[in-house]
C-alpha cells in the first residue's frame, strides 16, 4: 500500500479524551474513530490489525476441532426467558421493540442461541461431542464506555461452546480450549496467563481467564515464573490425546497464577521468592463450564447408547478479539508509539523516502517496493510528500517490525537503512541485501 | 471435514414454510436456521459459503484499489439527522433506545456515516480520490420477510463509497467499480447482467442494478445475448485507464439490458430478435452515483489546490452478500439439490463410502481422505454409518462439484467411482487417477 493512495489519517496530538495508552495510540495512529458513546469504526490500519488477530483466533480454533458457524446478532427475548436470563440481565443488555413491538435484544452472548439450535438440530448420542465457534460482534450498554476499545459497546468476541455427553467428556472439551488458548496468544505475540477464576454458580475448577500484563491492568495478578518459559505450540500433546490434554490441565493448575480475586497467600508463599511475579493485567479471555445449566432450563436432550435421554454437559469459551488489539498495544509499546508483534502487524515492512523528491531514492524505493510485493511482503510504502522526520515519526508511532529507509545519502552509497522496530537496532545494508532479510 | 464429527443437519423433508427452491434447500442441506422473523444462523456449511463468497469481493474490491475498513452496525441517530434521513427513512430502520435514552438506529446502510469519518479526517484535494468499503452485517425491519436470506431482516452487505473532486473523477470511480462488479459476479460462477437503473435523485446514467437471472426473479428482464460472451476478466482494461474504463462504460452502456421499471420498446425493437433474452431476475448489486447529496448536507469540504474549498462528489456501490447465497442456489440448482459454483461450494470434493461397515473400502477411503487433505483438495468425507443411498442423496442436496464414490464391488477391482454434480457424468478410476484429476 502506498500512504499517498491510502485512508491513513495519524494525529500529531493525542485527542484529549483518551486516558490510557492503546486508547491515545488507536486514535493518533489512525486504527479507529469514535462513532457514539463506545462504539468505534475501524480504520484500515486498524481493521487490518483485527482481521489477523481474528484470523489466527480462527486457525487455533479450527486446529483444535472446534467448528465456526455465525450467529446473528440480533436475538429474540423469547429464547432469553427460556433460560430465565431474560429478566435477570442488567441494563448491560439492549433490549429492542421491532415494528411489530416484538421484545428483541443485540446479543451479549450466545449461551441460549446455541442451545436452541443444538436443541432443534441434534438428537443421538453419536453427534457429540461437538463445539461450535463463533466470531460476531456483541452489545453491551456499558454505564460509562471508556478505555477505546477496551471497554467499549460494540465489541467482538470469539466464543465457541462445546457440547458433551457427561463431565468427563466436558473436562476433555474444556482441556482442549485450554490448549488452543494457549497457543492462539503465544501466536499472537502476548503473553496471557491462564488463572483461576472465581467459580460460577457450578463451581469446581473449570474457570480459568487468560490475563495479558500490562501496566494499565485492571486486576492485580500473581503467578509463577515457570509461565514465562512455557512453549504451548512445541508442547507435545496432541488433540484427541485425552491422557496428555490432562497432564497438561494439571501442569496448568499445578503453577501458581491467579488474580486478586481468587489469590491464595498460602500457596503463593510456597513459590519461591525469585520466580514470584507480581503486576496488573487485562482479561482477555475466560473460559468457563457450566454443566446442565441451559440444557436443562432449554430442555436440549439427546437420546443415549441405551436409548434413554442424556441432557448434555456444555462449557463456554470466549475471547476479546477487539479487546485484543487494545490489550496487545498496552502490552507493547513505547515512548514513539505501537511496537506490533509481528504477527499482527498491519504490514510487516514500513518504507520510507526520506526525500519524496529526490529522483534517485524515489526511484530505487520504487524498484524496492516493487520487489518487496513482488515477493509478498507486506509493505505499507510512505512516499509522501512530507519531511522525513515526519515520515519517520509516523512509522514509529505505527510500529510496524521493520522500517526500511531510503535516503539520497545512502543511495549515492548503494545502501538503505534497515531498522528494528522493537530493539531500534540500525544498519545499512544494500537493497539487495534488505530483500533477502526480510525474505529469510 | 469427516461428516461424522460435523455439525451438518440436513434434513429430510423441506420445512413446510419455505416457499422459493433456494430456502427449501438452504435448509434441507442445513446452511441456516431461522433463530427469529427474518434472522438467520449460519450453520457452518452455509457459513464457508458465505465466506468465500465475502472473500471474493473482497479480492475484487481490493484489487479495484478500494480500502477495506469496518464501521459498527449500531448509529446514533444524530449522525442520520445531519443528512435529514432519520426522519425521512421509514419504519425499515431499526429505531433503538440505549439505557441512557439516547436514540441509536441498527444501520441499514452507512452513507452518513462513511462521510462523517471523512470529513473528520480528510481536508486536503490530496486526499482524493478515494474508495472505502466495508462489508457489515446491516438490518432493515421488512414487514413482512421472506423467502429465506433472500428478503431477511438481518443480511450481510458489501457497501462501498467513492469521494472525488468532481463529476469526471466520480464517473471514473463509477466505472472502476462497475468492472469490480462484472469480474465479481463472473469470479462468483453466476451471470450477473448489469441493467440500467431507475435514475436516482440525481438523474444521469449513473445508476447501474446487477440482476442474477432465475424462474423466481422478482423483476422481469431484458437484455441483449451479448451479455452471455462478455469475458470481463479477461477484458483489456487495467483499473486507473481511465480511456479503457470509458470504453467499456460505453460497451455496458451500449448493449441493450432493462427491467421492466425501465424498458424501452423502441430500443429493445432494435436488438436482433435472436439475440433478445427475457426473464426474471434477482438484484444482487446496485452502483449509484449522488453526487454531492452528503458531501452537502454533511458539510464535508476539502480545499482544492488553489485553496478554496471544494466539495467532493460521491457513489454508493453495494453487493447484497448474504443474498447472493440464494441468489446462486436459484439460479444454479436441480431436483436432487443445491449445484454450487466450484469457486464458492463448501468443498470442493464430497468423498462417500457406499459402506462404512466394509474394512477395505472404508480403508481405501481413508487413504482416499488422507491424501485429497495433504495436497489441499476441500473436502467433505461422509464416513458415517448410514445407507449409501441416504448418503448419496445428501451428497447431491449439498451440491459438492465432485464426488468420490467408494464401494466394495470397485474396490474389489482397484476402481472408485468420480461424479461430476453438475454434468452427472461418472466415471471408474483408480483412486490415483481420481487424484490426478482433481488436482489438475
Amino acid at each position: 500500500m502506498r500512504w499517498s493512495s491510502a485512508f491513513l489519517p495519524v494525529l500529531k496530538e493525542s485527542p484529549a479524551d483518551a486516558q490510557i495508552v492503546s486508547h491515545k495510540l488507536m486514535l493518533r495512529a489512525g486504527l479507529v474513530r469514535q462513532t457514539a458513546a463506545g462504539i468505534y469504526a475501524w480504520l484500515p490500519v486498524g481493521w487490518r490489525v483485527l482481521r489477523k488477530i481474528e484470523q489466527i483466533v480462527r486457525e487455533e480454533q479450527d486446529r483444535a476441532g472446534a467448528q465456526e458457524l455465525l450467529m446473528p446478532t440480533m436475538q429474540s427475548a423469547e429464547l432469553w426467558r427460556e433460560s430465565g436470563r431474560y429478566d435477570a440481565y442488567g441494563p448491560e443488555m439492549l433490549r429492542i421493540r421491532d415494528r411489530h413491538e416484538r421484545e428483541m435484544l443485540f446479543g451479549p452472548t450466545n449461551e441460549e442461541m446455541i442451545t436452541a439450535l443444538f436443541r432443534d438440530d441434534v438428537s443421538s448420542y453419536r453427534d457429540l461431542p461437538r463445539t461450535l465457534y463463533h466470531i460476531q460482534w456483541k452489545f453491551r450498554d456499558e454505564v460509562r464506555p471508556r478505555f477505546g476499545v477496551m471497554r467499549g459497546r460494540e465489541f467482538l468476541m470469539k466464543d465457541a461452546y462445546s457440547f458433551d455427553l457427561d463431565e468427563a467428556g466436558a473436562r476433555q472439551s474444556y482441556y482442549t480450549q485450554l490448549l488452543a488458548y494457549l497457543r492462539t496468544f503465544q501466536r499472537l505475540g502476548i503473553r496471557a496467563v491462564p488463572m483461576k477464576a472465581a467459580s460460577g454458580p457450578i463451581g469446581g475448577d473449570l474457570s480459568h481467564e487468560f490475563i495479558v500484563l500490562a501496566p494499565t491492568g485492571e486486576s492485580e495478578v500473581f503467578y509463577d515464573a515457570a509461565f514465562e518459559g512455557f512453549d504451548w505450540n512445541q508442547a507435545d500433546v496432541a488433540y484427541g490425546d485425552a491422557e496428555g490434554l490432562t497432564r497438561l490441565f494439571e501442569q496448568v493448575s499445578g503453577t501458581y497464577a491467579a488474580t486478586d480475586e481468587t489469590h491464595d497467600a498460602a500457596r503463593w508463599s510456597q513459590v519461591p521468592a525469585e520466580k514470584q511475579r507480581t503486576g496488573r493485567g487485562i482479561e482477555v479471555g475466560h473460559i468457563f463450564y457450566f454443566g446442565d445449566k441451559y440444557s436443562k432450563a432449554m430442555g436440549l436432550k439427546v437420546s443415549g447408547p441405551d436409548g434413554r435421554p442424556l441432557t448434555p454437559m456444555m462449557g463456554s469459551y470466549g475471547i476479546g478479539v477487539s479487546r485484543l488489539v487494545g490489550a496487545i498495544i498496552e502490552a507493547s509499546h513505547d515512548d514513539s508509539g505501537i511496537v506490533w508483534p509481528e504477527a499482527v502487524a498491519p504490514w510487516t515492512v514500513g518504507l520510507v523516502t526520506m526525500r519524496a523528491d529526490d529522483g534517485p531514492s524515489s526511484a530505487a524505493a520504487d524498484d524496492l517496493y516493487a520487489k518487496l510485493n513482488a515477493v509478498g511482503v507486506d509493505t505499507l510504502y510512505d512516499d509522501r510528500d512530507e519531511r522525513g522526520g515526519v515520515k519517520l515519526g509516523s512509522m514509529d508511532l505505527l510500529g510496524l517490525p521493520w522500517q526500511v529507509i531510503v535516503g539520497p545519502r545512502g543511495i549515492a552509497n548503494g545502501v538503505v537503512e534497515l531498522k528494528n522496530r522493537r530493539t531500534g537496532e540500525r544498519e545499512e545494508l544494500s537493497a539487495e541485501a534488505v530483500l533477502n532479510r526480510l525474505t529469510a
